[in-house]
């Protein structure tokens, strides 16, 4: 798919997924998108675990509560390092970032769709109760979770401000844009 | 350009730039591209300013210092807002980043080339300084400055570690992906 394309389609996907399970071809493919993006002096502090198991799905929709979670046939769970590598400053919730909308980008492009889970895990404990089920050491923090699987239904990317409110040339907030 | 291509091209360019200025029409696609990127409950916490105004340049590449920013002939320079827009948490570094990378995507696929300049700004008031220059308020952070330019030379991404190294099936460490 065109980039340009894949961009335009990206969604935020909250409905159910066809009960297709995903190639592991295919679920390389996106997390190999991830691991291809830029991070901080190069130091790549993001790690991923995959999870396509049917017992640790259900135990992750446990945890997580999204009825929505309960059709997902994987998982992409993204695990941080969060030592400095520049100065006292670590990149690593860059690093995620980049990797998580490369991945995301990926996911469109083969068919499939996802939503970024974030701020919900990280309350009430949920980020921790995932980092013991899937063995992830406690030096390290499960950020961001990506439900995967083929969507049941359209969808369409949030509606965004115009150019002309988010963009300016030479000034802030002139109005040349 | 394919998406996997794009995200394989996609480089860190610290080399010099053609003297060829860049049609506004591309630097509106490619900040386009940044606003399309998801952010934290849609909220959009992240603004561009598009400096392609000379004396700017000059301004910022003075403020930055290094070499081969002299011959950029634009600058991508990302502004948060980092009020929280869930419970006390801001996204807007994610959206930053997120915004970040789909910019340097579309840089690629156009055939520019940039590269993510971050920390060295954070550090000797540099960020501040530039925000002066572009009139951005105190109450937004200038994050993120992306230089543009065609190439003079090719370049290539910064080696990954392989797959097995950073991605795992189910379990953290495990050795079957």
């Amino acid at each position: 798919m065109d980039l340009f394309e894949a961009i335009k389609k990206r969604h935020s996907y909250r409905g159910n997924f066809k009960n297709i399970p995903i190639p592991r071809e295919d679920l390389e493919k996106i997390v190999e998108a991830g691991i291809r993006a830029p991070s901080g002096c190069n130091e790549q502090a993001v790690e991923f675990v995959i999870v396509d198991d049917r017992e640790k799905l259900k135990a992750i929709h446990k945890i997580i509560d999204y009825g929505f979670l309960e059709t997902a046939q994987a998982m992409i769970i993204c695990v941080l390092d969060h030592r400095p590598v520049f100065r006292d400053i670590s990149f690593c919730i860059e690093d995620c970032a980049a990797s998580t909308e490369n991945i995301l980008l990926a996911v469109t492009a083969l068919g499939y769709a996802s939503v970024w889970i974030d701020g919900h895990i990280r309350v009430d404990g949920r980020a921790k109760e995932i980092a013991r089920l899937l063995s992830v050491p406690d030096d390290k923090e499960v950020r961001v979770i990506l439900p995967l699987g083929i969507p049941e239904e359209p969808g369409t990317q949030n509606a965004k401000k115009p150019f002309s409110e988010r963009a300016f040339f030479n000034v802030y907030k002139s109005t040349n844009a």
